[in-house]
């Protein structure tokens, strides 16, 4: 089935110790977009300015992503700029330039509207509730989030979480928005605000899926060298989301094997810069990193 | 096949937001040899001074510990005291008393010196080998050690990696030891001073074990509420130790079984304080909570 998703485009300079790269194909929304393409086709939902460049277009439309929800306006297409310590868990941003951004305010495509499965990347709470209140009885909605949101937009974003299936956040958010020290009783906490799923991102840790007789700890890939973290996070969203799209039903099981669908995806994206390994990977390779995950977390009955 | 373990024996005053206790069992040979009873038979090397409680003893012997190898001395029994915050993660340090402990160099009882599987709980690295080189042709020996011996006898520490085959430390002391930001880095470079094996206890994200050729992601239990941390790093070593011993040999697949033997012996004892929980656990408890393990982890193939 197909997957709606929307968030922010964006064009992003990225600096590491070892490397900077200049006006990048960025944001929430093209990192799960080209996550989510290996699994189901996606109905993009966003805003780009007319310096947008044409190769950044032509590797959503090779990924079979549907781009008539994107609207390109006249002007400059959103930028951030961000740098990373040796020690990549830690990121400053040095620059945010909305440009077009500022003002979207989207108007679905009629052939949108009853897209089954819907991933809400990181944006702002009201954008993402724009959005869904444009949408007709979607079967499961995924929305993510961030700290800036938590800060600046509580109140929309716990509006958010009762209209929402699935909610997938870090674990210092997860901490943040519950006001708890333990990951455990956060994600508990969190599935009494509405969403029937929560999925807590710990980084280099893995992850942790949270539901109703449901709790599953996923590990992370064990990557020695990692070239730039930015976009994980919406890999591993948009890459979960478009597995269950791609199920088509949403069980326990099906929502265990989306978790590692979204590691994999994940784990590849920061071994380069910006979507560069996403561009190159194959269902082969895809394939293989899911076996590694099982085996490095397999163990016998007792 | 037996386990001889040495390391401290404690009486500890432990103090969190809730709760206080005085004088309570502790020290990383006791937790490790109650923990490690539940699997095989231990022979504990160590030393108390003569205030020590009488039915802290009896608490060994009733888990079959053979106390051939511990010394009573005239004085007081080593005390350590430390506070927990709110957030469980941070302690600190209020008082050591090291006392009898401070002389300690022990002598194996003739019968110990044959012991196959061999656990080095935290002590300092020259106690360590001096108990090492006093056992003949040991057929696996685990160590474990703290940020302390980092610090203050790295020297010694990097000579006891040459001689044991599976290191065990946490997540701060791998990164601190080998001077990497990436814990898989730490883990492999770690294999590269000597052990075969190396985990690396993660606490609340539970841990890693590396190999030649092995890769093991370990979840931890998802307690909300603990009551005291001390000694669930002790717990998890023992246990491990004790695991490995009954198995009586050490493959890939014994190993990844003791990593989970140990953590649930350790998510047991952060339930209470001291050793009060694993007094009451039996063997079915054990058996349930392995299997809770497997569940959480498992997910089928793609």
């Amino acid at each position: 089935m197909s997957l709606l998703i929307t968030g922010s485009i964006a064009l992003d300079t990225v600096k590491t110790p070892l490397e900077e790269h200049t006006d990048q194909l960025g944001g929430s929304a093209s990192y799960a977009a080209i996550a989510a393409s290996f699994f189901t086709p996606v109905n993009l939902v966003g805003i780009v300015g007319n310096d947008f460049p044409k190769p950044y277009l032509n590797l959503y439309r090779k990924h079979g992503v549907n781009l008539d929800g994107l609207q390109i306006a006249t002007g400059k297409t959103f930028r951030w700029s961000g740098e990373y310590e040796w020690d990549m868990n830690n990121r400053k941003t040095l620059s945010v330039n909305l440009n077009v951004f500022e003002t979207f305010q989207p108007t679905l495509p009629a052939h949108y509207r009853q897209t089954p499965f819907i991933f809400l990347a990181n944006i702002s709470p009201q954008l993402q509730l724009h959005v869904l209140s444009q949408v007709k009885k979607p079967k499961f909605i995924v929305a993510d989030t961030m700290d800036l949101w938590i800060n600046i937009a509580k109140v929309p974003l716990l509006a958010l979480l009762k209209k929402i299936d699935c909610l997938i956040l870090n674990e210092s958010e997860a901490r943040e928005l519950m006001k708890e020290t333990s990951l455990i009783k956060a994600g508990k906490a969190l599935l009494k605000r509405g969403p029937k799923f929560v999925c807590i991102k710990k980084g280099e840790h893995g992850c942790l899926l949270f539901g109703k007789d449901l709790f599953f700890s996923a590990p992370a890939f064990p990557l020695e060298d990692i070239h730039d973290p930015t976009g994980a996070g919406d890999c591993f969203a948009g890459a979960f989301a478009g597995y269950l799209a791609k199920a088509g039903k949403v069980n326990h099981q099906t929502l265990r094997k989306a978790v590692i669908a979204g590691s994999v995806i994940a784990s590849f994206n920061v071994e380069s810069f910006s979507l560069n390994r996403l561009k190159t990977i194959k269902p082969k390779d895809i394939r293989a990193r899911y076996k590694s995950f099982r085996q490095m977390s397999h163990f016998d009955v007792a």
